[in-house]
């Protein structure tokens, strides 16, 4: 558990600097030049040392239907989601498993996975989840996806009176499975975390949100919610509550700086300020807004506000990958188009930052996690800065965001434990996982979504399409 | 050169079909089940093939910069550019290679260099690229960039009046020197061609224009060029013309059916039509035009006028990578937030679609490639789908278009002759490569631009920041 880098390039303020880093019991003890060598030498010469990344919002299970959905909007696009959701837990322990592997090869230490839950096997699934996260030892946070209200309640019902059937499990049952999650598998430190994490304003009743906050708060939990990323939401949400659901959120007592809320796409300046007082974070996925049209969340006025933000992947069937230099590319240059003045446009070591701090921020762990620095954990990550994709030699940030690497991680800890070394997920059979999600699918099986005809005649409507 | 790829998997109107390829002399002579050996056996078992792809626009020798500039827009990112520009024909061959090898290994077999010129050695940097782009066996179109007027006049004068220097080399030399090039080096039968490629409207007197007209017309070249990729430039031409840039292109004769333009982000509706009645073709640079914060290019408009429009990674400093499936999946999703209606954007298929038959198209080209056709040239690639990024096995087009492929190229031939086998370049030695692009460069070397400093005042009074 204890190891000394040696000669690894560092970022410091006025450029980068060649130097050691000690660390015991997973802990970052020293930082400094020509230090001694503690426990295992990791030669870190021509590599880039970092603080882990997070992936701040995932679906993992939504790997088994990447590729395969059309382009659609994120409510049709559901629609077909669910109707060939997974409904075997060793899918889920598969997925959860690439996932994994995916965020630590692209720089992330951290993945935050808003668990899609099999009806009537909630807890084997998040069981399952932290069972492979545990094998592969990513710091997980597992982040149960629940409603109280079925699929249809999220489209907007515009003029005309919908009826939605029922939910199938009640808001108390729901809560019971959650708490219970809570007593079995939150083990923070053990690097496993359970969030409390209604999907949304959407599909979510107030009861919901309020028995998440009674829980978040008997248990110190982070709270995890989706948040107007499609303009349909921001419709429903006038229709539901006559406010904004941020206006809404804030006045049940679901925002707080444990909050972190995916997309944030369709806020008003006065729902900003109101993410800035109440200190949460906004999780950008900009792949997903990009593939499912939500639209560019306003990134740039988050961070212009005081308003933290950090990086996620979102599940891969909307976006659908899970590199996490990706998002962090896209997610940094895609703001550039709505803003002339390229003085407030983010900038490669802003958006490092980002991802690490703004992720543990986010999480409530900034005091641990995030930055390279003497005391916190030892989630970290070195890049080789010899590869391809990294050459020639300019400012390995630099490259390292706005480039393209490919195979440029090299090594990765978390909690000081060696999971990436020579490029290769050390602590579990990478060929054994291709060959199981290989067996476990068929090429080109015509996945037609029947629900998605069902809703479209209404949501065409509703959007004045 | 003669080989028979066996049980490929290959798209078919209603999904995927197992089946044989065979191509004699570089051409394609069958595409068929259960076809006899001919020549060399491919296995083509759980691997996709497709027409190469085409790195529609770049520009080689930016890649030495690459991650070092900072969030900028073109006029002043230009300016930083060009000081610490390459002055040595021995970097030009070594980025030449790497932009070769990037594209290659993301699925283009054909790459438009929008080379720059050493000044002083024109000739000789395009021999360089020339020999690189022969070694490596990618085919090559190379367009020398050429301008005659001076960096600054490529910002709109604005109430001032500016004066700029006259451009170092006269617009008569520099027709010789092109003239020079095609004699020196066109060779369409041998993959390598030489286009006229003016850098733009911004900073290019009508006469240059004209004159590479004639070239064109003379020795039956390819026309490129950039436009309209910045809101400058839109103010620039009408300053210049007091008309549209594509207007005034018009008029002077530029636009043709063999005509590529590169990013077209500022186009009118009347200008899109002009577009569509000269055939001309729309290189798309998502990256670049995000990066430099230039706009979004109205691709879904283009493509519902019914110009042809394809993909660029655009150059190395300005993207930051050469991954063309990057540029692709960008370029696709991108426009989804520009227009409500789903049934306009671009599926896997149609991105696809442009990256190949789009960019034969756009250089006259696709009577001979951009198509699994009998009768075209062999310029394939074939994807190995049980790579992790390209499983589980779900729909295979839709996964390397939509996911992050990484390593996914397993082999790709141009003009059927084999470049990559098994996931590796087999015509330079990539190592060597890599060598040389480490031992020529230095981290964190400052790079302060002094020009950027002296054209900023203007640009932001101008562009009114």
């Amino acid at each position: 558990m204890n190891f000394t880098i040696k000669n690894a390039v560092i970022a410091v303020t006025d450029g980068y600097r060649t130097i050691d880093v000690q660390v015991v019991n997973g802990i970052i003890t020293a930082i400094d030049s020509n230090l001694d060598l503690i426990g295992t030498r990791i030669n870190g010469e021509n590599k880039l040392l970092l603080s882990g990344f997070f992936n701040a919002h995932t679906h993992s299970s939504e790997k088994w239907q990447r590729g395969v959905i059309p382009p659609l909007p994120l409510e049709l696009w559901l629609a077909h989601l669910y109707e060939f959701a997974p409904l075997d837990t060793e899918q889920v322990y598969i997925s959860a498993l690439g996932t994994a592997v995916e965020t630590l090869l692209s720089g992330g230490t951290s993945v935050v996975d808003h668990l899609v839950l099999i009806p009537g096997k909630e807890l084997e699934t998040i069981a399952t989840a932290v069972r492979a996260y545990r094998e592969i030892g990513i710091r997980a946070f597992v982040a149960p996806l629940i409603q109280d209200e079925s699929l249809s309640a999220g489209i907007p019902s515009g003029e005309s009176s919908q009826i939605h059937e029922p939910y199938f499990r009640s808001t108390a049952e729901t809560l019971v499975i959650i708490e219970e999650a809570v007593r079995l598998f939150h083990r923070p430190d053990e690097g496993i975390n359970i969030l409390v994490a209604p999907t949304g304003i959407q599909l979510c009743s107030d009861a919901l949100f309020t028995g998440c906050v009674e829980l978040s708060n008997r248990y110190n939990l982070c709270r995890h919610s989706h948040l107007l990323e499609t303009k349909a939401q921001e419709k429903l949400a006038q229709e539901k509550y006559g406010c904004t659901a941020v206006e809404h959120l804030q006045r049940i007592g679901y925002l707080s700086d444990r909050t972190s809320l995916a997309h944030c796409v369709w806020l008003t300046d006065s729902d900003i300020n109101i993410l800035a007082e109440t200190q949460a974070t906004v999780v950008h996925n900009p792949l997903s807004n990009l593939r499912l049209g939500s639209g560019i969340a306003p990134i740039l006025k988050y961070r212009q506000a005081g308003v933290n933000v950090t990086f996620g992947c979102d599940g891969a069937s909307s976006n659908d990958s899970q590199d996490l230099l990706e998002a962090i590319k896209i997610g940094s240059i895609l703001h550039n188009v709505t803003e002339l003045d390229y003085q407030y446009w983010i900038t490669p070591r802003e958006a490092v930052e980002m991802a690490s701090l703004g992720g543990a921020k986010g999480l409530n762990m900034d005091d641990q996690l995030g930055s390279l620095t003497v005391g916190k954990q030892a989630d970290l990550v070195l890049y080789d800065l010899t590869n391809l994709s990294l050459l020639p030699r300019t400012d390995p940030i630099g490259l390292l965001v706005l480039g393209r690497p490919t195979n440029a991680v090299d090594s990765a800890w978390v909690r000081g434990k060696q999971i990436i070394a020579d490029g290769k997920v050390t602590t579990i059979n990478v060929d054994e996982l291709r060959q199981e999600l290989f067996n476990r699918s068929e090429w080109g099986k015509t996945h037609r979504s029947k629900s998605v005809g069902e809703m479209e005649v209404h949501y065409r409507q509703v959007m004045g399409l």
